[in-house]
């Protein structure tokens, strides 16, 4: 009987999900669900790349936390559109969720949609919100061992950032773990290795998000 | 219904946490569940840990990870008992899988019983162990905004944490932000200031804990 809830949950999640899919199809808006542990630096990732991608791509921001609007105060000296989505006890955004905060945003003005996750390495994977794309983030101090003991994260992943290489020198983190892990379960996936101190990185992964975006046309 | 399904899962869960509780007052064990976001430092702050308690305080370990048996490997120079417990999809312990692993603990020859809980923010607050203490940890990488964001898991906790100090000068972390935060939700838990790298805070987080193993007895 748990297991029927449970299931049930999950279609009427996926159901909507594919709604607000069609839905940003229709628009012409690239999804994507941005997705990690807390602070591996979502925020600051946003915070750099929404400016950097220029004037000919517009972004807006829908962000999951359980509780603050904190992040989306951060996101708020961009000049786009920002949704902060509180989720009180609940560890991940859920389509009805998104589809509540797309009521408030002029999809058709926009080219990129950015759904900053509740930080959180398990709950988010399971929920399709209708993106295009699943962006997971994997920061340096959380260690190199992370892709082996969350693989629900990062399987389905359709980039994989590791953020704060800056770090690399500091802290005890072996990318090649990283490889070895990803090879068994994901090789489909761009690894991009990032900092948003000091901007490395940053070329590969707007160019990627072009690429993707120019598909999507 | 939803609701009395999720209901009735805790309530199991409360019983069974309840009866683990009342096996360790019996036997003498000193229950800790370490619990914090992946890569906070739990498995690291064990290894320092255990060592520094000295002979007069044996240690086991009951270590959940939704896959792999890492951290118990890295745990498995301690010369200490240690049960790994792989959780699936699942993104914390349940008192039922702590019941299980107790099993396998010869309980009367133990001081301290360590839980390393699931690396998550949310999923494991919700779920009684049976522990004694609720020891949070927060990494100076992850931000100083975590208490404010995650009142579910710094509320209850017994002990606080603060890891990898050593980071406060390289990373922009002001304790003072957290300290204002945990003065609205929590003024009953130390605040630990600690790095496993260079040991400062290491003294007070060892007499903290044998001051509540005193008090136990």
């Amino acid at each position: 009987m748990k297991i029927k809830v449970i299931e049930s949950v999950l279609k009427a999640n996926d159901a909507i999900a594919q709604e607000n899919r069609k839905l940003m199809d229709k628009t012409g808006v690239l999804t994507i669900n941005v997705m990690s542990a807390p602070g591996s630096g979502k925020t600051t990732l946003l915070e750099k790349t929404i400016p950097a991608l220029g004037p000919d791509y517009r972004s807006a921001v829908l962000v999951g936390d359980l509780q603050t609007n904190r992040d989306a105060e951060r996101l708020s000296g961009l000049a786009v559109e920002i949704v902060q989505i509180n989720t009180g006890r609940g560890c991940h955004l859920s389509a009805t969720q998104i589809a509540d905060g797309l009521k408030s945003l002029e999809l058709k003005d926009i080219s990129f949609l950015w759904i900053e996750n509740v930080g959180n390495m398990v709950c988010p994977a399971g929920f399709d919100l209708g993106e295009h794309i699943r962006a997971v983030l994997l920061s340096v101090p959380e260690g190199d061992d992370k892709v082996a003991k969350y693989p629900v994260l990062f399987q389905p992943a359709d980039a994989i950032l590791i953020t704060k290489v800056d770090l690399i020198g500091v802290l005890d983190f072996n990318i090649k773990n990283v490889r070895d892990d990803l090879s068994r379960i994901n090789t489909r996936a761009p690894l991009i290795e990032i900092s948003s101190t000091d901007g490395q990185g940053m070329d590969k992964w707007l160019d990627w998000l072009k690429s993707q975006r120019k598909k999507q046309k």
